[in-house]
């Protein structure tokens, strides 16, 4: 008997690859002659390198400026692909919104670079493929940083140089592309976001993540219409207008940045699927594991358990729901998707005590699964 | 595929009954085709009659006296077996100690004569065939009010007669068992009970079980010796030691009076497993389940749960517990006997909340089991 575990992370618990390890033990419990294949999800944002990492590619570090200028050692990684090699960047590695030396700077004063700064030194290193996870970032510049870091140059109104930051773009007048690095062009990038949002308005960048960045309520206006006048300008320097496509807004506007560099937009949990090799895994198993950390109808909105039930229901793999908590009301559409949702508790338990034992859980629930199947597996084994 | 549900109930929220028909109509989704058969179990405390009549004999009543005194509708059940005719009386519908007639005399004031009455109601109906659940009696009186009402007399040192009450053996010096009614010498009891308990002592069931029907801390020495005098009384009029057997101490003291009317003491899930025929619904089923409101390594000392499983197995059939709750501590020794153990939350919940959803629940783990199951049982039906 063949299994895939390909688990999402459960957010405030465990990553991903340590969700494979607990239910893998589980299961050894359960089944004790199965194969277990660990491909565990991520769906572009924290987590997505180490998803990634557990399965293909090697990992690296490079010192880049944070947030705040700082200097940081972030990690990326770099996959061998049929199509080239292909580094693997997760914006959260620099301007993460758990970093706190990026977090103490205000938020008006953050800034990209250190993305731009990654992308040259690995552009020096010749990686022309780029795959970029948005998700988990502290910074609101619209992706000013990344452009300026690879030659592009803000000015305001007087001609003076402007800092690629909130506060900069205040007073931005003219965007330079002229000295824009011409490795660029010959560059493929893909971003990773489930986040659909355009760069601007009620439903962009400032409005929707600038609160849980540190931009307070009065000053959303502000930041948005520094980032209008941002995009604007932009648009016209590089001749491309992305400012509303989707996903423009994620990562505070990074992911207008990597379009104005032609990036294409791409379902997070599918760029991982395909470089951990999921469906080669699932191909010929006898079942599958998903999971997160909660489910509800979102899920069904090409989160990463929805994406790996897609892939496994079209080889013909069942595939089970294992998930830290599991909406009641979710349950009826959840149920035509997963044979069998199965949340984390063994009785009783308060949120905190669920997040704090659940690699135990995890673990118990595989075991209890894996009897449950092992029941007709074995009866299919009998003659 | 032919799906047994033998459940016991789940204390506080569902009867054994309720629990049967929440998973069925969860089954009833995640497997539409299979045949679903209940046989609901018991330990041969409360809700014992109800299992068992809900598979087997017919209700009557019966009025007879409360434990204080009071005239009660009292349920019993009728089956006919191939032994005979036999009655089912369930302690708790007389003497419940959830009867609040009957709670509100002090306990040195309760007696078991309502029980003496319904034996003697039932003889004149011509039965002499009785299965008695033990088990959450109000009383504490040695079953003395058993015996008084089927012809037995009790007298004080003056020759004068004294209550089959706690109090009244406070008195005691004589037990006359010249008038007992004599269609009990063929009569045939079997007492169910899950306490091993004698009736005095440190283990007894003044000092066990007296507190919860309200005896004293400094009263419970004297309770006891005045079933100790009680009970060498009644033994040697009898001519019956029965106070140190394993369950003389049940149902204050009930378990020894029917010892010394010549009772066997069965296990009560045993018995409810016969009556309702659970052996036959066996019989070539593909699937089991059991369960309880909460399950431990009690669990495995012969609670229904546990019987069911034995049952199951001895019959090659898999079976899977799904209890409200299920101890971390005890999964490993559980999980040798289930094929799988589910608990009912969906996630972070408490015991209240998982009390009032019970059913719902329920039948969402019937659904999620059931779900998992079909995969393999597809499986197994292709060719």
């Amino acid at each position: 008997m063949r299994i895939v575990l390909a688990p999402d992370s459960f957010k405030g618990s465990l990553d991903a690859p340590a969700v494979c390890d607990a239910l893998a033990r589980g299961l050894a419990r359960g089944l004790p002659d199965a194969q277990v294949l660990a491909r565990p999800m991520a769906d572009g944002g924290e987590g997505t390198l180490d998803a990634i990492l557990r399965v293909a590619g090697e990992r690296h570090r490079a010192k880049v400026s944070g947030a705040a200028g700082d200097a940081l050692d972030a990690c990326y990684g770099l996959v061998d692909r049929p199509e080239g090699r292909t580094a693997i960047v997760e914006v959260a590695q620099v301007v993460g919104i758990t970093d706190p030396a990026g977090m103490r700077a205000d938020v008006s004063q953050r800034s990209t670079r250190g993305l731009g700064e990654l992308v040259a030194l690995l552009l020096d290193a010749g990686v022309r493929r780029f795959m970029v996870g948005l998700g988990g970032s502290s910074t609101n510049d619209g992706g000013s940083g990344l452009i300026a870091a690879l030659g592009a140059r803000l000015f305001d109104a007087g001609g003076a140089p402007v800092a690629a930051t909130p506060a900069g773009l205040a007073r931005i007048a003219h965007v330079d592309v002229s000295r824009l690095d011409p490795r660029l062009a010959s560059c493929d990038f893909a971003i990773m976001s489930d986040v659909n949002n355009p760069l601007t308005g009620a439903m962009g960048a400032s409005a929707i993540f600038g609160p849980q960045k540190g931009v307070r309520p009065d000053e959303i206006s502000a930041f948005d219409a520094s980032l209008a006048r941002f995009a604007a300008l932009a648009e016209s320097a590089f001749g491309r207008c992305v400012a509303d496509k989707p996903g423009a807004g994620a990562a505070g506007g990074l992911g207008f940045a990597f379009q104005l560099l032609g990036s294409s937009v791409r379902s997070g949990a599918e760029v991982v699927a395909e470089l951990t090799g999921l469906d080669a895994a699932l191909d010929g198993a006898d079942w599958a594991i998903t999971g997160e950390g909660r489910s509800d109808r979102q899920t069904l909105l090409s989160k990463a358990p929805f994406i790996v039930a897609s892939h496994a229901r079209a080889r013909g793999v069942p595939v089970t729901l294992v998930s830290g908590a599991v909406d009641a009301d979710a349950l009826p559409e959840l149920g035509r998707h997963f044979d069998g949702c199965f949340a984390l508790p063994n009785g009783p338990m308060t949120l905190e005590a669920c997040i704090a034992n659940a690699a135990a859980l995890l673990e118990v629930r595989g075991t209890q699964i894996g009897r449950l199947a092992a029941v007709w597996n074995n009866r299919r084994a009998r003659p």
